[in-house]
């Protein structure tokens, strides 16, 4: 099968890879029908050393499956099928307290022999574990299909922002960052019934989508002027969605929050210490969030998908062949493309 | 009247300072009948650069009102009040939400002219809002007297750090410290039900009172040790009250917590930045607490102190006449005392 592998920095290669095959009873093969670049794959794009070895690309993905284990029964050969960005058995403690991201067996794309997302197929272990069959038939041309993919990642991450947030009905919300993860926080904060959405990002096209999910006002300056802005507008807020994953991005939350208020981090950090010293103690200022256990929401979101009450997939910009996969990486870099899709 | 202030580390005297007076409408002058030293006061009696001035000190009281400014009419001469360690106005958004310590009008014992609660008497601005009347007779020599005035900080701060860390029927918590606030955070997690309170803390006195009050376990090793006596106990726990305020006890309650679970931060941290890095963020761990809203919770708690099911003065092991309040930052200072009663 042909998938992408990146080598370093810069250097994404699509190439020819071994067929997936059934490796242990719970394993399922899946044939994709879509994939996509993430946000935090521009982070090793970035910034990974050369490797002769590579490392096989992608963690959102949907798909056919093709075979099954000996232990798996609830799924079968040409069932439609999402995958949650990291498998899980679903029956471990952490997993049945909806924490799959934490799952004790559970792992990640692209790691320990497992493959990519980003590929014409992908074995899956704990496959009924990890994932969830769509009721729609398995069709390549649906319009359902980046929304129903959006559920692999960016949109049940957007969603965990804002329940870890404790957005509720009435709420004032500011969402930090206008990349596919803060517009899908928009969504689902919209969705948990926040009254006022502020969206500080400053490009035009995506704060634009972002009013269209339901942000009420958007901020584009940064920094201390950032802040300003915000506490002019709303008089500061009681919930933060940081969807960047930069101090930069940190500080303006802190900025903007009320005393008493909660942060809720979606966005990796790109820092090991941050500032949770006396004055943020004295402001009793609490920082939750962390990756999305993805698994725990997908089922929960996936009405509003399929009667369109919601509608991730319009982050998906452009879409690009398996063999294009290096340029929706370069174009989403040069920040040409919020989210690329990928059709094997 | 005679009152403690601080010169510099290591120096607390006891002198002559003017009486209070009613300065705004809404004050009042208390007559203090019991203060203490808070571990919060070895800070600066560890570090505080000398000073020809000084600083008053003190900041938990209780006492009876002396006399009452033009706009006080909910308070008279004479009643028992226990004041909450910082004054606030009661009426301001933030107190409305019960975060009295964010208070807009609010302020500090012993700062901009307010005297410390470690005096004869104490000017008490916005009294109103701030100091909450005892349905008890003002007897010096009552046997509730100790308990009552706990509700001044150590009892409200524990209790803080339960409810933040969302503390519930049959949780499993650990408090991490046994000082005065840990032993109150002992109290607090089991009067709101929980199952399992692992102590740690090395005092043998102290972690002996922490099982007095509920402690089911007790852990005296430190560090890596520490972490994997709790582990090995329990598996991990959810829910964690840090009620030290250093790098390490931050550490213990990190490495002890499961993921997705919660540390309330009640002691002052004693660093700017702390470990909430991509590790953390994998592991949703969400960090809350800070500074009590002491006065949100006094009438909550006052019932139980009243009728004896809970005993938070007990922590006060030793009582000094006001004149020997230097011996009680001295052997409080040595861990030779746990929390020095203060007698004018």
């Amino acid at each position: 099968m042909r998938a992408a592998v990146m080598y370093g920095a810069g250097d994404v290669r699509v190439e020819d890879r071994p067929d997936p095959e059934i490796v242990e009873p719970n394993d399922a093969t899946v044939r994709t029908l879509a994939s996509c670049v993430c946000g935090s794959d521009l982070w090793p794009y970035a910034s990974m050393p050369a490797t002769d070895t590579g490392r096989p690309m992608g963690h959102e993905f949907l798909g056919v499956v093709e075979e099954t284990g000996a232990d798996v029964t609830a799924l079968k050969t040409g069932d439609l099928v999402v995958a949650p960005f990291t498998y899980s058995d679903n029956t471990c403690d952490y997993c049945a307290r909806g924490l799959h991201i934490s799952c004790r067996n559970g792992g990640r794309y692209g790691f320990d022999g497992v493959d990519g997302g980003q590929g014409e197929a992908v074995r899956v272990p704990y496959a009924e574990g990890t994932l969830v069959k769509l009721p729609v038939a398995a069709d390549a041309d649906s319009a359902l299909l980046p929304s129903l993919l959006a559920l692999s990642d960016v949109m049940t991450t957007g969603h965990h922002g804002a329940v870890t947030a404790g957005v509720g009905r009435g709420d004032a919300v500011l969402v930090v960052g206008d990349g596919a993860v803060g517009l899908c926080a928009v969504i689902a904060a919209k969705r948990l019934g926040a009254e006022r959405i502020v969206l500080a990002g400053r490009h035009e096209a995506r704060t634009a989508l972002g009013r269209e999910f339901g942000a009420t006002d958007v901020v584009a300056e940064r920094g201390e002027e950032g802040v300003a802005r915000i506490r002019e507008l709303t008089g500061g807020v009681d919930k933060v969605i940081e969807a960047v994953g930069t101090r930069q991005a940190l500080g303006t939350a802190l900025g903007a929050v009320l005393d008493g208020g909660t942060i809720s981090r979606l966005g990796v950090p790109q820092y090991e210490q941050g500032p949770i010293g006396p004055a943020e103690f004295m402001r009793n200022i609490t920082l939750t969030g962390g990756a999305s256990p993805a698994r725990a929401y997908i089922e929960q979101l996936l009405p509003d998908v399929l009667d369109g009450r919601i509608t991730p997939g319009r982050v998906f910009d452009e879409t690009f062949t398996l063999d294009r996969t290096p340029d929706g990486y370069r174009a989403m870099a040069d920040r040409q493309v919020l989210k690329a899709l990928i059709r094997p």
